[in-house]
């Protein structure tokens, strides 16, 4: 999917509202089975009662590795599922990142295989171990500063020149790829770092997770996360939404945080 | 695997041989269909050729992943044929690095779904990321300095203390985690690089790949990155034992290059 096609949709909807599917055979609602099987249903009901306020979804794929085999079958249908609904942005959640002729693999699998618009990539090996996941007409979105307690441990520990690491990050993905393929992962629940990540790159597009759950608020992320031009976010919400309830109408109030949350989506739309 | 029973596996065969199974489906033998069950076949004919030989298998899931749910198949196929050698110690090469909830579900699919005794992680999001992957009798094997390009784009950048960035993040395994159970991955083609981080990590075992294709040596590695005690390496290689032929003396092809490197590294063990 191109930016200006990404860009159409997110104003022709008003939202940013990425869904991630996290489906925990433990958590899954009683309705379904605690199996493969149960989160592929599980996934494509959630899709079907949100995508009128969602325009992304992000399947997270440890949850489907978690099940062996027959969970990549499941994100295989989830996969399937979503080509149904063109007009949404489509991540894998991946964070894959390992040398070029391996990252060429992931990439086939992935992007090509399963034709997801977006995958998740982690910078530690360098540019040799995340160019090959810009493919044409695909994206990829690299670790910037995420949300996890961890994100102190190195990304924001300062380098030589007084700079946090992951502002050199930021610097070289910059450096390396067209913000009209390449997006950011930049944690909710650090507004401070999310205003600081906008100043250093303005015309990125931000994949934004840790509302809901993690604790982080989207009015802070619309305030100081959006870009001058289209908006430039992508704000997910996970557990808050798939799990918005265990029982029988778990797709109706799954909708409805959808719609709670796009509401505070345009509260703060920029002008 | 204990550490005592993988240094006295390495003991009893006098090798530290790791052999990296990155089946690329246009590569293989003449002999396999290109499909997903062709490179299980393939990697479990060269497991059963190199296995007098190697003391360690490490499936790339990359290469299996390219193939979709297939692939995801033949390596379960793999890993159960694995099971066969419990004296040899198992490798799921995966990088993976998530937020904690999201890190539990990859080592319950790859750790314990498919029984690798090992898992490699990337350590961008710091510790909480990587934790969940040391379970009971399971180790994780962090990106220390890798043996790409693309490792001095991060990793061997400058920190505020001057040291390189990989130095910081070989400082924090040794603060969170037990050798017993941790292992570093540091590539072959920067023996400067092996020999420092040995003094600064003089117990822990060391993954070494980069050698043959990527231009590593063993006679490199065994000088600079053997601990004092029990040898502490896994020197890989994968494309120079599993395409040493494209024909149908594929598998004595492997064999006889397996055997070659541990000819190598039996002329250079430490006394």
């Amino acid at each position: 999917m191109t930016r200006e096609l990404l860009e159409a949709f997110i104003a022709q909807k008003k939202s940013v509202l990425c869904v991630g599917l996290d489906p925990d055979v433990d958590k899954l609602p009683h309705a379904f089975p605690k199996t493969a099987q149960g989160i592929a249903d599980f996934c494509c009901a959630i899709i079907d009662a949100t995508a009128e306020y969602a325009v992304a979804y992000k399947p997270n794929l440890a949850f489907f590795e978690a099940m062996g085999p027959a969970g990549w079958s499941a994100l295989a249908q989830v996969a399937e599922h979503l080509l149904q609904y063109p007009h949404h942005f489509t991540i894998a959640d991946a964070k894959r990142g390992d040398i070029g002729n391996t990252a060429k693999q992931y990439a086939k699998g992935i992007l090509e295989g399963f034709g997801f618009d977006a995958i998740t990539v982690a910078p530690y090996m360098g540019r040799d171990s995340i160019e090959p996941f810009a493919l044409p007409g695909k994206w990829a979105i690299g670790l910037g500063l995420t949300s996890n307690p961890g994100a102190q441990d190195f990304q924001l520990q300062p380098m030589a020149d007084g700079r946090p690491l992951y502002a050199h990050v930021l610097d070289a993905y910059k450096n390396w790829a067209d913000p009209g393929q390449w997006m950011v992962v930049v944690g909710a629940t650090r507004p401070e770092g999310l205003a600081a990540v906008r100043a250093q790159l303005p015309e990125h597009f931000f994949l934004v997770p840790g509302v809901g759950a993690q604790g982080g608020s989207v009015q802070e992320v619309m305030q100081s996360g959006a870009c001058q031009k289209g908006v430039g976010l992508l704000i997910n919400s996970s557990r808050g939404i798939i799990y918005a309830s265990s029982g029988d109408d778990f797709a109706e109030a799954a909708r409805q945080e959808a719609k709670r949350l796009v509401d505070q989506m345009q509260m703060y739309w920029p002008q």
